[in-house]
Order: structure tokens, then sequence, then C-alpha cells
């Protein structure tokens, strides 16, 4: 069983090279860009550990996580036309530096070319794997919609939030390990298992992401504290706020997230911290975090196979920045 | 072997239905509304005649016929949000009815949906079919890109134009046919001879829908005369006019095409027949037309099962509408 760091090394091996062809450079070279660009890589990666909790891992396996690599690069560059973000990990984005048409069309090309990874997957395995992906897929557009609904509406509730956050957040992360499971030769209560893991890893990642954005270390975090709180975004933190808070508190955190006075990132932290908003979020992590390694605890594999995914996800949840 | 309107028939039993779940209503609705404005379901068609060329109908050919709408449908929607087109057969286009990021994304949904269908088909056929489909669907996407980059090129060669246009819209009726033949159980000579039929006609069908926007019957036509030419774009026309006009007329050419002025359309034509236009289109278009039956021909099946297929040739081709 090979740690997060190892296989993320391995895979960067296999997939940091060109994933697309020369021509037309118009709409290749954009989407290289954005590959290029990086991140964790925490998708293929826990294809990769689904796989190998089970068996040794398959050379179809990474195809599979390209796949779902791929799969996440074209959310992000959508997401971003949609949000009209300028920047993902401090770079331009790519409709921001090539145009909108162009990152449209680089976006679905992406999503074309993950399927092309997927289509080389053994013959044994295609289809329930390509029935997962296209559900799972689904569901993403499912919770960007979702989230584009939401920010238009005064009050979302914690359990519509949260649906929301399963669909855009953690049915990937569980897609991902289950698909790398069912290579592996699972059995379907095993796969189940490692899906509601990943599921509920998912949430407590997302719960975390909030806390840092409000409540973490500036000189660990590495962007701006309260940057959720400055463009007026939805969090697990201003939902349970607007819930749990009395009528004044209420009318206050509303008055300040529909503007944008002076020390609004200031004053929108108070009124979490009286609300103990900052202690509910880290119990609500903690919650979600033991309920997901209970589920790995219940798959039946020798423990030590479990180590490598207890310890990413104490990494992923408890992570400073 | 069936005929293309009685195929067409059934096709719409099995496929006019809600597609998608009900919620989220404000992604799914788009699409349905998209859906229900109809088409010639050319492309699925000749998935189901590519079928029933080599053998009876199959259960899944209706999957890949939907997968196939379901793609070009797609394409669609995102190309009038990057051609910024107000109208789709006379009605709102979805951008311009539910807003741009509702069109993204419902087009992203609607391609997920392509590949549940196709996931339904047979084992045996589902990974050469779905390595079919891919291709097609990149190359599609290139087809787009190559058209928005000659948009912005003074000049475009008769064979750049000639590629994009079958990239764009050959290669995906060429696909369609291709795949339905796989499931027929046809072999690989007859699968390509079926290929090559379809991306010809793909061709003969470009230079046909380019010739009735300028020299169509306007009482047949349904349409304005000289859409093509008032908003400026490359057609088989433009290109072959300004390949081959001397000097005076060529500069005409581009001096009208980069204007609006008064009478564009009417003065337009007139260089178009002076250059013989009109003639070389008509004979380009046979040419195509022609190869595309002789690779019918060579098909190894009882011409009377090609019947169908060659009717159909012949109406997309000799249209005036």
């Amino acid at each position: 069983m090979q740690s997060f760091e190892l296989l993320s090394r391995k895979f960067a091996l296999h997939f940091d090279k060109a994933q697309f062809p020369a021509e037309p450079a118009s709409l290749y070279q954009p989407n290289e860009y954005f590959l290029q660009l990086g991140g964790k890589r925490v998708r293929p990666v826990l294809s990769l550990m689904g796989n190998e909790l089970f068996d040794e891992i398959r050379e179809d396996a990474w195809d599979l996580a390209a796949a779902v690599e791929l799969f996440h690069n074209f959310t992000l560059i959508h997401d971003d036309i949609m949000d009209q973000a300028p920047l993902r990990r401090g770079m331009e984005t790519v409709h921001v530096k090539y145009g909108e048409n162009t990152a449209l069309l680089a976006g679905d090309v992406m999503l074309v070319k993950a399927y092309e990874h997927l289509s080389k997957i053994d013959g044994a395995f295609l289809r329930s794997i390509l029935q997962l992906f296209n559900q799972t897929a689904r569901e993403v557009c499912e919770g960007q919609q979702w989230d584009m609904d939401f920010e238009k509406m005064p009050r979302v509730s914690f359990g519509d939030y949260l649906r929301m956050i399963e669909l855009k957040t953690s049915v990937l992360l569980a897609a991902s390990l289950k698909m790398g499971s069912i290579l592996g030769g699972a059995g379907e209560r095993n796969q189940n298992l490692l899906y509601e893991f990943g599921r509920k890893l998912g949430i407590a990642f997302q719960v975390q992401d909030d806390y840092l954005d409000a409540f973490g270390d500036p000189h660990k975090f590495g962007k701006q504290i309260g940057g959720d709180i400055l463009s007026n975004k939805k969090t697990f933190l201003v939902i349970h706020a607007l819930e749990t808070a009395g009528t004044a508190r209420r009318e206050e955190l509303d008055r300040l997230l529909s503007g944008d006075e002076e020390r609004k990132v200031e004053k929108v932290l108070a009124i979490f911290r009286e609300c103990g908003v900052d202690e509910w979020a880290l119990e609500v992590k903690n919650k979600y975090l033991d309920e997901a390694l209970d589920h790995l605890e219940d798959i039946a594999v020798l423990s030590k196979r479990k180590k490598p995914l207890a310890d990413l996800a104490q990494f992923l949840v408890q992570r400073e920045h």
C-alpha cells in the first residue's frame, strides 16, 4: 500500500505530458495550459488507492485516474466561466486568457478526453465504471446548478445546502474511490462502504474549506482570510449562523452580507463567534470524519491496507491551508 | 428495410418523452425545452439505418440513436452560445431564454446524458462504439474551433474549409451510420464504406445548404435568401468565388462582405453568378453525392437493402428547403 504522496508522484509521471494533439492549437493549447496549472490531484489518487486497497494497481487504473482528473478540470474550466472567476491557482482562468468561447469548447473537449481514457478500461469493468462515471458527472452538474440557484435565494436550509455540497463535491471523491475498487475486484458491500467513506469525507473536507476561509491562521492559510465573506458566498458557516442566530443578529448578518461596508469581514466573524459557528463547524467536521472512518473500518480488508486512506482523510480534513 | 420517414416516426416514439429527471428544474427544463423544438432527426435515423442494413434493428440501437441525437443537441446549445444566436428553429435559443450559465450547464448535462444511453449498449460492441463516438465528438469540437478561427481570417483555402466542414458536419453523419453498422455485425470493410458514404454525403449536404441560402427558391426555402451573405459567413460559395474571381471582382467581394451596404445580397449574388459559383456548387455537390453512392454500392449486401439510404441521400442533397 502506497502513500498519497508516492501515488501522487507516480500519477504525475503518467499524466504530466501532452494530453491533447497539437492542432488546432487554438483549442488544445488552452487545455494544456490549464492542466499544467497543477492541483493536488486528490481525485485520481483516490482512484488508485481504491484499486490498491483490494489488489495491485492495474494498468487501466492509470486511465481511470486520468479520466477522473480530466473530468474535474472540465468542471473547473466551465465553473470559472459561470462564476466569472479571474484567477485559478493564482493564474489567469482559461476564459480570461483565451476568451469565453474557447474556454467553453476547451471544457467540452476536456470532458470528451476523459471518456477517451475511460474507453480503455478492461471490458469486464467498462460498463459498470462508465455508468457510475455518468451518474456522477450528472450529479456534479446538478450540484453546480443548485449552487447557482442558491446564490439567488435569500434563505437556504442546512439540509438543502448539504445536499448541494454532496452533489458538487462529495460524489466525485466517492465515485473516484469506488471506481478504483471496482477495478480492484471489490465486492459490492466493500464498494459501497468505500463510496460512503468518500461521500462523508467530502462533506468534512468542504466544512474545513469553509472554516479555514473564516478562522484559518493567516500565516498558514496562504490566501486572504474572509474571501467567502467578501464575495457574499453561502457557506456552511453562513447557513448555520442564519439558522441559529436570534432575530437581531440575523438581521445584522443579512445586512452585512448584502452590502460592502468597511470592516465587513471582522464584523461577520464577530457574529460567527457569538453564534458559536467556529466550534460548531469543528464538531460537524469531526462527526463526518468519524463516520467516514467508521465506513473505512467496516471494509473487509486488513487494517494495514487502509492506512494510507485513513492518513489522507486526516490530512484533508485537518489541513491548515 | 424501412424508409427514413417510417424510422423517423418510430424513433420519435422512443425519444419524444422526458429524457431528464424533474429536478433541478432550473437545469433540466431548458434541456426538455430544447429537445421539443424538434429537428429532422437525421443522425439517429442514420444509426438505425446503419444497423438495419446488416440485420434487424436491435433493442440497443434505440439507445445508440438517442445518444447521437443528444450529442447533436449538445453541440447546438453550445454553438448557439458561441455564435450568440437568438433563434433556433424559429424559437428562442437556450441561452437567450434561460441565460448563458444555464445554457452552458444544460449543454454539459446533455452530453453526459448521451453517454448514459451509450452505456446501455451490448458489451460485445460497447468499447468500439464508445471509441468511435469519442473520436467523433472530439473532431466535432475541433471543427467548431476551426470554424471560429476561420471567421477571423481574411482568406481560407478551399481545402482547409472542406476539412473544417468534414469535422463539423460530416464525421457525425458518418459515425452515426458506422456505429449502427457495428451493432448490425458488419465487417470492417463494410463499416468503412458506410463511413465514407456518410462523410461524402455530409459534404454534399453542406454544399446544398450553402447553395440554397444563395440560390434557393424563396417560395420553397422558407427562410430569407442571403442570410449567410448578410452575416458575412464564409461558405463554399464565398471561398470559391474568392479563389477564382479576378482581382477587381475579388476586391469588390471583400469590400461587400466586410460592410453592410444597401442591396448587399443582390450585389454579392451577381458576383457569384459572374464567377459561375452556382453551377460550380451543383457540380461539387453532385461529385460528392456520386462518390457517396459509389461507396454505398460497394457495400456487400443486397442492393434492395440499400435503397432507403440511397433515397435519403438523394433527398438530403436535392432538397429545396
